[in-house]
């Protein structure tokens, strides 16, 4: 069985240690499952991993309605339920080293009223940012994260097969989008690894548009962006469809995007920087003479959460690394008329080449 | 139209203004959709509403990527949009008045990490916890807001019917939780309001268990948690069925529970406590000899976010009031066996009284 959490767990505890950390609380759900083996949205409710590095302790504090699923799952020395009536700081404060003077926090992950009481328990402490730290011990992904971030991308391109046979004239967006999350379930899916995006027509040019009633019409634009979580990890992945024939400036922006993906993805090599993806993206399109439409990075990393590290821009001058997993999804959006985007999954095979984890094909197809 | 943005920021403008607050940063998607009519999750982009008392203006942060809806929908002053290569902060700084020394935020939504960049922008400023004055002008909803939920529990309570017809011996939980998602699209719903839970057998123990693998077996529980988004706003119901004929336990235990909502929504009037509503439901199951089994509240409201106040537990001596909207859900859980839980939404009409918005029958039903 894969259990990579012991060897997860003693990593961080030796760069806490090494930091001066003497207690972290780790809050994320993303990061309390790389650590621990076990998922959960807390929602309103506390949910904290609290680290003793000196000890190697590992105190799991869940919702009571959490605490089976918990207990089955999480790899943890010490399980703390805390009902709706327990104070979670008054159980925090029993469980925690509260002497300790450098806390560790995600201070993305922690909202200030909890960081206020906090620092009501650890009364002498500061608190440090682990969030950078949490987001290094994610970044290269091994071999079994792949091979699970696999599984989520061949569901997803199922899927997508799918709903691409089924758009037609007449057909509406949200249609699509509830056969695309029926589908996902269906073929084992957990769920949608975030809001799926079906737009049409002048809709695809609304990077983040969410699917409506609008009914897809001849030579429309389909524009369908998805993604799928299974066994904690997840896929991303853009395609984008012409209904009927098309216009002559369709394809001139089609393959203005084609261009910029080939570009960006041949790009991405260990030892180069990030920003190279982006411009090398960047550079396709502008030459086509769709530069200012062009208005978002060029892509992100993910993993168990759908955005990690590393972030894809034009000024991120990181060198990309073995490990790496990000999407390269350059797109035009030109309001009024349409957005073409092209999203595929890249991991940094250890021959520090781009591995194009998606299959699905790039050509322009006319449904 | 059903326009009543105004209405709310000058509610809001008062209470800030009465409170000395110059300037207040609102940032949690719930509060902007109320304030704005615009909703949209910014994920980790930074997204959110300063607002000027003084000047009563209101200035849209968004990610460039939501410019085009936020300029159609949001009802604002002014919309900024910020690109994956802006500094946010400078951009707030520029259209905020840094010299303000009392600076409303939401401290639950507010991540640590943004509240020491506005720290930077606002230097002179003490920051104030504004989400609970929030929280409070949505405490009550209008009739309005409440025509908008009945049409989500309308959609709700048709896909709970739909799902307990294809219910049925060998069916698993992750078929009826896609064909609950499917027919929830195709019947108008946004989205689900929060992860369906399809729960069999002994795993309807888990209160907040994921839909798996698990296939129905002669004599399973099976509880359904569901709910629906449409049009901003949201419904929440479970219910729960047996699978053929059942046991005599099962037959107590939902009997328990079937009792404690029935006690509890007879409870629920304006002017006694919300405790009183958790109480009724808890003293009907401990009656049953169930008590240890009942491991949450009773309730919460709802509206907006899927959780938002009250929050109806046994120490909550608030008072009811009229436009209150929360779940009644009592449940009894025992491990190995299985759990029931009966939830309905309660509105708290001109009235005083209860009204029960959701109508699905709630006697055992046998499929």
């Amino acid at each position: 069985m894969y259990n990579p959490y012991e060897l997860r767990k003693s990593s961080l505890i030796a760069e806490l240690s090494a930091g001066g950390i003497e207690a972290a609380l780790i809050t994320s759900p993303g990061s309390i499952f790389y650590l621990t083996g076990f998922h959960s949205d807390p929602h309103e409710r506390f949910m904290g991993l609290l680290i003793n590095p000196k000890e190697s302790t590992y105190t799991l504090f869940v919702p009571a309605l959490d605490q089976e699923s918990a207990s089955e799952e999480a790899m943890v020395s010490k399980l703390v339920a805390i009902s709706d009536t327990d104070n979670a700081y008054e159980l925090l404060g029993k469980e925690a080293d509260n002497s300790a003077t450098a806390i560790g926090v995600e201070k993305r992950h922690l909202n200030v009223a909890t960081y206020e009481q906090l620092a009501g328990v650890f009364h002498k402490a500061a608190f440090r940012d682990v969030e950078p730290l949490l987001m290094r011990l994610r970044l290269r992904k091994s071999a079994e994260e792949i091979e699970l971030v696999r599984a989520a991308v061949v569901i997803a391109e199922k899927v997508l097969q799918e709903a691409a046979a089924k758009a037609a004239v007449g057909v509406s967006e949200l249609e699509l989008n509830a056969e695309i999350e029926y589908r996902l379930r269906v073929l084992g899916g957990d769920k949608p690894a975030f809001e799926t995006s079906v737009l049409g027509g002048a809709r695809s040019a609304l990077p983040h548009g969410r699917s409506g009633e609008y009914r897809l019409k001849e030579n429309d634009f389909l524009l369908i962006d998805m993604g799928v979580y299974k066994g904690g990890y997840c896929s991303d992945i853009t395609r984008t469809f012409v209904i009927g024939e098309g216009t002559a400036e369709q394809a001139r922006i089609y393959d203005a995007v084609l261009a910029a993906n080939h570009q960006a993805i041949a790009a991405a090599e260990a030892g180069r920087t990030l920003a190279v993806v982006d411009r090398a993206a960047r550079e396709a399109i502008t030459s086509r003479g769709y530069g200012e439409y062009f208005t978002h990075r060029v892509g992100h990393g993910f993993g168990i959460d759908i955005h990690e590290l590393p972030s894809v821009h034009g000024s991120n001058e990181s060198l990309i690394e073995t490990g790496l997993l990000f999407t390269v999804e350059p797109g035009i959006y030109v309001p009024g008329v349409g957005g073409v985007r092209i999203e595929d999954d890249i991991y940094i095979g250890d021959d520090g080449k781009p591995q194009v984890l998606t299959s699905f094909p790039k050509e322009l197809q006319h449904l």
